[in-house]
């Protein structure tokens, strides 16, 4: 209950800080038999690493995953299943004077009203490491939603600062996504955005943006009434991602302004199913998945960590400046696609088992 | 497990259907000792009641909100509370066809994909009279943390379909808010608003909006890191409210667009503590609370019951069409705002009693 | 978290005090479209209720089980079900001197060294009363587990201060417990059994006993390693029951005294199927259960409400005196015997589910 | 849900099967600042060890310890805590024998059937080993416990086979515990236990026997009614262990033969306080702790790995014979008294922070 952990029935539980031993998860309520390698997960786990592209920190960070439990001949066994990744060693006194400053926007100073002291090398608990162990056993998850129900996850750069995409989510595949180093299906978009992030790069500053977050195949059914919505679950997944200031599902803050008879699905009946013939309502209603195609939108935030010198305070309350020494993103999102595609799998993953111990 | 539970320690489950005995809670973890009458409870279901002004719905509901357990001597005990509404008799037969045809986009049809039957009278479940049990929770929420420890709760309604208010959240005050049938403390678009909801009422359509929720004086601390982030939280909380499509803290999707060094708040020492010279976060960093004024807005869809007639199925795939015989509300948002109220409050009196547990 | 619910997927959050508006439970994750009657319920209920025979209290209580959501046209509907029984008026005056005074072995002390005060009012939360909505909810659960699956729950009287029966739980039947007002199946313990009650009454005390438990006809498999393992969720189940001091399943005590070689079940193919030669273990190996059958015992201690007086001191720590005026039960255990069904059902039931969940 | 965790506020998931990877623990909700050294957790995992004594297994395993995430110069730092211990490599051909044979009342049948498959080699899942992540995470349990609280946790072998031990729970010591192999603090009985386990040991039998667990100086008011009562929750905590067949708390399964009157444990004031002046309750009522020592009973029997020849089955359901061809325990409870002390740490310090989050 202190909040590391996420899903009911397919239940992971993170842990590690930037610079402790090691990050990693246990997932608890993970099914049997799923055929699942180390490789399988270190790919997603690659499209997440520092250093992958001229528009990604250069850091270097040991982000090799290791499954230590749960795991048979090549199979889940039912078991807990153990994921970690160990830290590499760091000198503590890169960190110093972090020790005394807090970080503009940065989660210092509130972990330490919270916690009364804190651990000040890197982020601790609050940097962005600790979702390469969502990744990792989204990965899993992802496997299984696929090869079991044929449901496909995929998410996409969507905006970068000012700079829109247009995709049809319904058709864009992941090879589009994966064909350049931002991860925007909309090729003219994505030289626009590369060339922005390269440029606030330069400036020792950072940028935001949208990424579209896509989930096709659900089955009709999925989703809890009334509080553990397929549509609230996932916003508070996305939510939790470090940056993530906003989220919205089909029609979003855009379809406020229009008027019932517009905004309504109307329903009709296609290739012997009951289908919508749109959907604005992004794939749920009343919160439970309708069979079409999940969509939404995650808004990201301009990553707190610059070059740029910012005013601040001590924890003894003196007034100081700062400016990040270290290597840093200019820009999250194409390190975070992997994550959005990971926590919509822990969502879906979860809802499924839920949905057989009530109604399979 | 099944979706009907909110909150960890301050945990309500909800109940009812619109057209069975009975709507209400439990409430399992309040602190014992908290002075509430049934009257203080009443007082905020007042404000979410159908038929308080002429452009919410006229329909009649008992919403005579009772308390039947964990109460003794005009306090709570510690003990369980059931709070309850009953509901008033209805025809069945006034439903008869909607046994038949799924209205669109209302949960009809994936409700019975889930459970493989439905309550066909009214919304069942997914009637937005169930959100009446969390703020009759959600009262008793806001009187402790107003008492003990000075939180104040409010929002109010910052857009309705393209008009949007504008209005000072640090300042705006619950009297400002109740001064018109909308809960808009600015005046002159609250009779913009009001007009548009009258004109979209007149036309048998519906209309959506965004509410602006705020959360004062919350001590720094509060949130559970790294899933349980106080705004992970509250976006899930708002996201389960029937209507709602998008959720947003501090400076949300429009912040993505700034660089980084815009977007940062400065930390300085104000008044002997630290503080941020702006508050673009929305009150929280890491998902921990700053101590800074909590923001955030809520984006609800023009409601999908209409008087206008839509295409629809029937559940035996027959095409059919449908229009609203009742009398329903062209905009939800008037009587959202203590919904929103309520759901601040559990979400907030929920982290509260973590953060008592692991730090107090 | 406060302690008022049960189960994980097939969830109850009890309410009431006996002296407080009403007492009962929410279910949350029955399955849709189980049959049941409040009459089916009902029967259940009369055999916990007071007043049933000759050695049970003459007491009066309205224990009329009312469904008022998630239920309809006769079946459950997926969603929470609404057990309530209203209590009846009572005179707060008949329970002045419990205001003042602890009763010995009673929660009075402890109930309020936790919350600060309590509802003096009969035994508040602490009442036997709360047990009913524990009966009502494992009456939905037997009738699923009886239909879907076939799985067969009983238990009966095993022994009453020193009379011990001597029944074979592999055969007994729900007729033969039912046959006597002590529901002891041995016929000759249980007049032995009825003349000590009747004794003891007479002497305005109470005696204690022991309720053997028998579960036919669950499947190999259910059950969660580690903690969760069957017979740890049996036993906390049975622990929560009032006045119980003690659980052993299978060979329980007696069988620390054995050897391995003894002790262990032998493993053969019976009629085509993996089967023990003997159940020693009681229906479980690593808490998981066998297919055998599953049988454990419950000790409940002699009730602390006795008419003979007692020596207990005041809230303000006066020595005093006190004899309960009231008309009390000087041996629960004929009533206990549905309490101990239900929580055998509510338990299978709900890993029934989990496994369902994960293995399904 | 799917059973590896354990508590709600301090809550461990455990991972790790004896032939895997590493065993170990999440610990969330561990309070911050609290002081422990690997050293410290060391020291307890060394009294549940193989290899201790000529009464014990002398198998080797690596029991290290390692503390890898949520601790920071040299305390506990409020976020997840990750214990760990690494397991040696093996040659799985070792148990090839019991890839096809299932082992008589052990898990190898119960959990083939619940998962299709089983890791076969040593006991998986079902292996003790899984409890040394118990005794490390106690350890630090019972730190706070003793340093804020003053609370003392301690347990002791009360019987082995027929042979019972006389001693005071009220005032036997840690030193007397520890002053003989087997842990029992009555050096005649512990001189004939001793002497019991050798000859059954050269029998290549085993034995079971009855652990007393005691608690002291817990303040009252622990415990939530009405499921999650303390002496419910000890009770599930010591049926989770391997082994473990019965549990009793005070008076237990002797106390049903009494008479009410005899059995009460009568209220007085002492030193001010408000005491008993008998505690056959065992130190709760009403499930919520009364201030006086709790004290309960566990019964654990013969192991069921022992060296002589037994009769069973194979997955293909042919009769075969097996004899445990490694090095086992004679008898496991001297290594399973620091198992019991874990238990009690977890459930006292979950039920103090819930007490702390509802009450403090």
């Amino acid at each position: 209950m202190a909040g590391n952990s996420f899903g009911q029935l397919f239940r992971i539980t993170t842990f590690g800080e930037s610079h402790g031993g090691a990050v990693g998860c246990v997932i608890d309520g993970c099914p049997p038999g799923i055929s699942i390698t180390e490789a399988e997960i270190q790919k997603e786990l690659d499209r997440r690493k520092p250093g992958q592209s001229k528009i990604t920190t250069p850091r270097k960070e040991a982000d090799t995953i290791k499954i230590l439990s749960g795991y048979f001949e090549g199979k889940t066994t039912g078991t807990p299943i153990l994921l970690i990744a160990y830290n590499a060693d760091v000198k503590s006194e890169d960190y110093l004077e972090l020790k005394e400053a807090y970080r503009p926007s940065h989660a210092d100073f509130t972990y330490e009203a919270k916690y009364g002291f804190r651990d000040w090398r890197g982020s601790g608990r609050a940097s962005a490491r600790e979702t390469l162990a969502r990744v990792a056993a989204g990965a899993i998850a992802q496997k299984y939603l696929k090869e079991k129900l044929g449901i496909e996850i995929l998410s996409y750069i969507d905006q970068v600062g000012d700079i829109k995409a247009a995709v049809d989510f319904e058709t864009v595949t992941p090879e589009a996504i994966e064909s350049n180093i931002i991860r925007c299906p909309d090729q003219a978009a994505a030289e626009k955005m590369i060339a922005l992030v390269e440029k606030v790069k330069s400036e020792g500053d950072s940028v935001g943006g949208v990424i579209q977050g896509v989930i096709r195949n659900v089955p009709p059914g999925l989703g809890e009434p009334v509080f553990d919505k397929l549509s609230a679950d996932l916003g508070k997944g996305m939510l939790s991602i470090n940056a993530v200031k906003g989220f919205e599902i089909g029609s979003g803050f855009a379809g406020v302004s229009g008027r019932g008879s517009e905004h309504n699905d109307p329903l009709e009946v296609r290739d012997g199913k009951i289908r919508t013939t749109k959907n604005d309502a992004g794939g749920t209603y009343g919160g439970i998945s309708s069979g079409e195609t999940i969509h939404f939108r995650v808004a990201f935030k301009p990553v707190s960590t610059i070059a740029k010198e910012q005013d601040t305070v001590t924890r003894d309350k003196r007034p100081t400046k700062l400016s990040a020494a270290g290597r840093h993103d200019p820009c999250v999102l194409p390190r975070a696609v992997p994550i959005v595609d990971a926590m919509s799998a822990l969502v879906v993953m979860d809802h499924h088992l839920r949905h057989k111990a009530q109604n399979g």
